[in-house]
Formats: C-alpha cells, structure tokens, sequence
C-alpha cells in the first residue's frame, strides 16, 4: 500500500477489512469513492456513522431498529400470538419479503453453536422464553437450515414444549424451481421425510 | 428495502451505489457494519470522508496524493527525464510494485474514447505537453492494451514526435506464465509480431 498516499491508503485499508472486500475491489472502491461528488461521499460516510450510532436492538422482539419498539411489534394489526424465531435481521426481512406471515418476530442474533463457543446463553433465548409469559399460541421456529439452526431449533423446541405453548418448524426439502439434480443428498432425505400427501 | 428501518435501508442504499456491490452484498456490508466497533465504524466513515476531502492531484504529474507535489515528483533521485504516462493512479502503483521503474510518471486520468465521447481535452494531454518544455529525453506510453488505450497511445505518441523526443510503448504480448491456449487471437497475434531475436 506504499505506492498510495496515507490518506488513500487508510481508505483502502479501512475497505479491505470488510467482508467479501479483498485487496483488489478495495482499490477500486476507494478510486470510485475518490471521483464521487462531495455530496455522495459525506452521504455514505454519514449513513455508516449515523446507522452505528442510531441503530440498536427492538425492546421487544430484538431486532435492529432505530426507534425503541419496532414498527412490526408495534402495529396492532398483526397477529401478536404466534411468534417466528429468526436467527438475524436479516432472515425476519426475508420472511417479510413474502407478505404472508401475518405474526411476529424474535431475533435470537446467532445460533448455538458448540463448534463456535456459542452457547444458549449467547443468543437472545431468555428474552424469547420471557416473552412466553404473555399470550402465545405458537412458536415457529425459523433458523436456518444447518447444523446450527437445528441445534438451535432441538433446543428451543425442548425448552418451551413443557409450557404447553405449540411448537412448530418451517420446512425443509427441494427449494422450488429446483432441479433435484443438483440439490445434496441430506436435502434430498429431508424432502422425503417431510413429504406430503396429494 | 422496507422491510429494514430508515437508518438501516439508508446504509444499504449508500452501499449499494457502490460499483460490484449488488443489493445482497449491501445488505451483507450493512449488517457487518452495525456489529462492528464503535471505533472501527468511525475510522471507516472518517476514512471515506477525509481520503474524498484530502486528496487532490499532484501538481506536477496529476496522480492521486494528498500533498501538493507526490512522493515521487519530490524525490530528486528519481530520473525526471524519463515519463511514463498512464490512464489511472491504480496503473501507477502497478508499475511502482516493480520496483524497476526509476523515472516519473504522468497520470491522464483516462483514455481517449470516441464511444464515450471522450477526447483529447478531456484527459490530462495539455498538461502532459506543457511537461515537455523541460528536459525530458523519452516518454514510455504505459496506457492500456485497450482500443482505448491504444488510441490514446497513437494520439500522443503523434504529438509529441515532431519535438523530437523519443516516444516509446509497452510491448503488448502474451503474459508471464500464460497458456497460449486461453488467449485470445489477438494477443497472440500482437505477440507474434513483437518477437524479438533470441
């Protein structure tokens, strides 16, 4: 990075520590960001700063937001019973993306992880089994797919099936408009053993 | 991009006028973002800034710096009668990761395009010419081995040969441990006519 100025330098330095940027895109992002007008450039500083700054965690369901409850939780519209745990925010607005899941959320911010460390006590599990005590019919456990997200789904299923509280898990199987061709062997089973009767 | 709040769904817009960065990656750079350090947000977000608001054009080649006159203009022990001219700052450093280049450079901040509308007077030329009053002995034309690129060359190697100064050209060809067979005709054609004695 000797062949850049400092200031130059510490831009792509500062790009390059992001994920998914390597030494080259981080180049080429910072000579973008170097002929962007003026107004662009303190446009994108301000919105890496003020969504830091601003952007914490909703007082009810966890996830991120910039006003105190979110808009999901707050609006009295949906339905408030019956509650899809998310691993991130990430996967509440895919879900949102359908139009079609009339509950709401909780956002467990990562998944048990023995692998990784990461404990029960590392997500937002507690504040999950907290929110119990109020009137929920079903929980529906939406993390993902993987080693993980099952673990993680066992272990919320086994902790809240004593209260008597439904629990269910979204499915597994050939994603649709795929060619089982290409899809793994596990998948494959998982579709199996899930099927349906037509 | 409603599905995130306002701060949320400002930052991933900001990311994703970022040239390669698609609304998925967006999203992705977003989320890192948000976890990350305090500190670390505010280096990143100071570093888009400050590099935009600091950086301006060397005075005598027009390289990318933050100081007036770069490094290299500066430094005395390089052979100031020997210019290599290229498109962009990112080719500079290129050449600079050499090592072996001990001349100065002239950066034209890009190329002569008659798709793009680009001429002449829209790159540093004028700027290059005025260089010559000096005591320059050979300019190397280091720009592309685009269409591009190779009329910018041809342009200026034109306008500075009645001055009598020696105008060179990189040598295009096939690249260091290249496998003539996934390169294109062209190339090897260029390669072929530019073989030398062995």
């Amino acid at each position: 990075m000797d062949y850049y100025s400092k200031e130059i330098s510490k831009l792509i330095e500062a790009l390059a520590s992001l994920p998914g940027i390597g030494a080259k895109s981080a180049q080429r992002l910072a000579f973008h960001i170097l002929n962007m007008p003026n107004d662009q450039v303190e446009a994108l500083s301000g919105a890496i700063l003020h969504a830091r700054q601003n952007v914490k965690y909703c007082k009810v369901c966890f996830t991120l937001t910039d006003e105190e409850v979110c808009p999901i939780c707050r609006d009295s519209a949906r339905d408030h019973s019956t509650i899809m745990v998310v691993e991130n925010t990430r996967d509440l607005a895919a879900y949102e993306k359908t139009q079609k899941f009339a509950g709401v959320y909780h956002v467990l911010h990562g998944a048990i992880s023995p692998m990784l460390g990461i404990g029960p006590g590392d997500i937002r599990l507690k504040e999950l089994i907290r929110r119990l005590e109020g009137e929920v019919r079903e929980v529906i456990i939406a993390t993902n797919s993987s080693l993980e997200g099952e673990t993680t789904a066992m272990y919320i299923s086994k902790l809240i099936k004593p209260t008597g509280i439904k629990v269910t898990r979204i499915a597994s199987g050939v994603p649709v408009g795929g060619d089982l061709e290409y899809i793994d062997e596990v998948t494959l089973l998982r579709a199996l053993e899930g099927r349906t009767e037509l």
